[in-house]
């Protein structure tokens, strides 16, 4: 039996007829090397925007399972688009919904998690020698609804697929060119990384890399699926993200990322007794509201500032939960600062080498960068700093691990 | 149990999103009325233009299972945006693809027939007091392939979901406000039929009237599923279209049609031999050309001249195998005039009442039209006529019936 993989085409990867030509040509290409071949695709460019356009001429609360009747059309003018472009090259393919294959999920409209696939279908067309194409980011439920699976969700249908069918990996052809050792739009120099592991890649991007959604990687690490992400348009390889391997404990930081979307808030003043954190953050999260770093210094006074950071988009409405919580709990101004970016370091070699924390933090210092909060997990170090700061910071910091091409 | 009813709306009915709200509204204010309601809808507008447009891009010759593929999501847009437009005005309802509701078709893509209908989950929804939307125009395989039903499919939907699910009637809201004595455009004075027979209905869309196509008009025919043509954007009554009553047989003629559609192609001094017909036709069968009228006149030289009609989009081709048929069988020279009009007079009455074919042509004689050809059915009689004088020999001929208004 031949190898099989499974590749998944973004939207940008897809945007238009011509693109769709390219991409089947791309996936011919991978047919002649004699590979088994499962394609995902998501929605060509700008359908999605288009078709949520037309619901909110309709209504400004669409019901979800309805939204997911509309969305899901998307994915499927793509695949029967892209089975006919390679047609048209002379190969066999056949295209599916995420129905027809069976790919079951939960009912959670909008975003749905995948419970399981029936494989069944597909591997019989495989058999037949034909190219598989599955349309991305949706399923349906076992009452035969169509859902869809959230943000990132063909990313997702992907991994969920190379799992199930036992692939080789799954390959993630986007619009750059693989994880590189920081943003290369802003920190000149940068090395695109050959390798990650997945823990690696989770803390990059749950720290502001674009390149994958957390949620793909994470059911990637659980089923041990390595993916390559790559470029669409070129044939150069991309970065290999899979479990830890030796080699990898060489290189102590893999990357440093810089997120400028977010804003600080602070409750002043805050009596120091037990419970009160837990209330704080419970009627947050009761809000529907992500916090990403907490602060708490030590008190000496019987009163203490708690910061915390959230998504810029949800300060306005943090804000207000925040000052009912301030008045219930008896603390008091609340205070933010918008104007913050949180750089972080990342890399599994920090658990073996020691001395990381300090040389990024003399980094700042001797670039006068003054640090507004720290946060730490085992694998990456995070300082809120001046936003105004952040380019310099990041490069300062590439440049003090020695992450450059030129190393 | 309340009364149950189909009702139909087309492309131009749901157009654009207002359109759709207008849908919304008509749906409702039928539910308000007790009724149990299932819509079926065909794809917005130009939705299928643009789909083929896309597909065209790729390749001339898309594989039939991609393109029914593509196309079905035309109708999966048009089902969520009306469920959404439905909700907003404060009524449940709830959208389906052809595949959830299970019209099972044979495998025969973009032009498939409806083997069966599960009505299961229909019927569990419409307990629940759903309003339920159904996209038209598609269904599923046993091996869960999605099909399409070809030309005036959706029609063919909701026929088919009257039958199964034993509905009162089946509503088709479109954008003509009923069945006419003849084409309103054509005619001054035109009178709307508030009941016509289907054997008159079919023999009018096949003579050339485009209110519906023959196909959803024979299924409604051999299930006895009464169709109200009625329009959209008004709340006016339309025509029934049901089995023969009593009464209709009072009206002699019911309508009177022209179609400007075809060509007549003559093969001249063909041998006048037994069997040479049947070749003659057995060709053009063969290349999958439809003929519509067939004449031969009495033969008394042992040579005859045969003469046909077909679509005039068809008239190069037939002309082609036409010479290689002349060639074959030893006849002359093979003539064709693009020139026709086709002017049927249709009615149940004309099978009881004689002279409607002596009224017909003298009305004609009396205009000065010559009659090129002749073909009749047990309720119809067609004359092929100069095109140049088809509009008033139809209006001639609706005077002559008494068909107007006015008497």
């Amino acid at each position: 039996m031949n190898r099989l993989i499974v590749q998944k085409y973004g939207g940008s990867s897809v945007a238009d007829t011509d693109r769709i030509k390219g991409v089947a040509k791309r996936v011919v290409r991978h047919r002649k090397k004699g590979c088994r071949m499962v394609v995902v695709v998501s929605a060509l460019g700008d359908t999605t925007d288009k078709l949520i356009e037309l619901s909110r001429e309709i209504t400004d609360s669409p019901s979800e399972r309805e939204m997911d009747m509309l969305m899901s059309t998307g994915e499927q003018v793509s695949v029967a688009l892209l089975a006919m472009a390679i047609h048209k090259l002379g190969y066999e393919a056949i295209s599916f919904t995420g129905a027809q294959v069976g790919i079951i999920t939960d009912t959670s409209h909008t975003m749905a998690r995948i419970l399981k696939i029936n494989t069944r279908r597909i591997e019989q067309e495989l058999k037949k020698g034909k190219i598989v194409i599955v349309a991305g980011f949706q399923g349906i439920t076992m009452t035969q609804d169509i859902t869809t699976l959230g943000r990132g969700g063909s990313n997702l249908t992907a991994v969920a697929l190379a799992k199930a069918l036992g692939a080789m990996y799954c390959e993630m052809n986007t619009d750059v060119p693989g994880v590189f050792t920081a943003d290369p739009r802003v920190v000149p120099n940068v090395r695109k990384l050959s390798r990650i592991s997945y823990e690696e890649m989770l803390e990059l991007a749950s720290a502001g890399a674009q390149v994958l959604q957390p949620r793909s990687i994470e059911v990637a690490k659980k089923f041990n699926v390595p993916i390559h992400v790559r470029s669409t348009f070129s044939d150069e390889e991309g970065t290999v993200i899979s479990k830890e391997v030796k080699t990898m404990e060489d290189i102590v930081v893999s990357g440093v990322t810089v997120n400028r979307n977010e804003a600080k808030i602070t409750l002043c003043d805050v009596p120091d007794k037990p419970g009160i954190a837990a209330k704080i953050f419970k009627m947050i999260a009761q809000n529907n509201i992500n916090i990403d770093m907490i602060i708490q210094n030590v008190s000496r006074t019987g009163y203490t500032d708690i910061s915390f950071t959230v998504l810029q988009r949800d300060l306005s409405k943090t804000m207000k939960v925040a000052k009912k919580v301030a008045d219930k709990i008896g603390a008091g101004i609340v205070t933010f600062n918008d104007n913050i970016a949180k750089i972080s370091v990342v890399g599994i070699g920090m658990r073996s080498h020691s001395g990381i924390a300090a040389k990024m933090f003399s980094s700042l210092a001797r670039n006068k960068i003054n640090i507004d909060m720290i946060s730490t997990s085992e694998i990456k170090i995070s300082c809120v700093i001046n936003r105004k700061q952040a380019t310099k910071a990041v490069r300062a910091i590439h440049k003090e691990f020695g992450l450059g091409r030129t190393r």
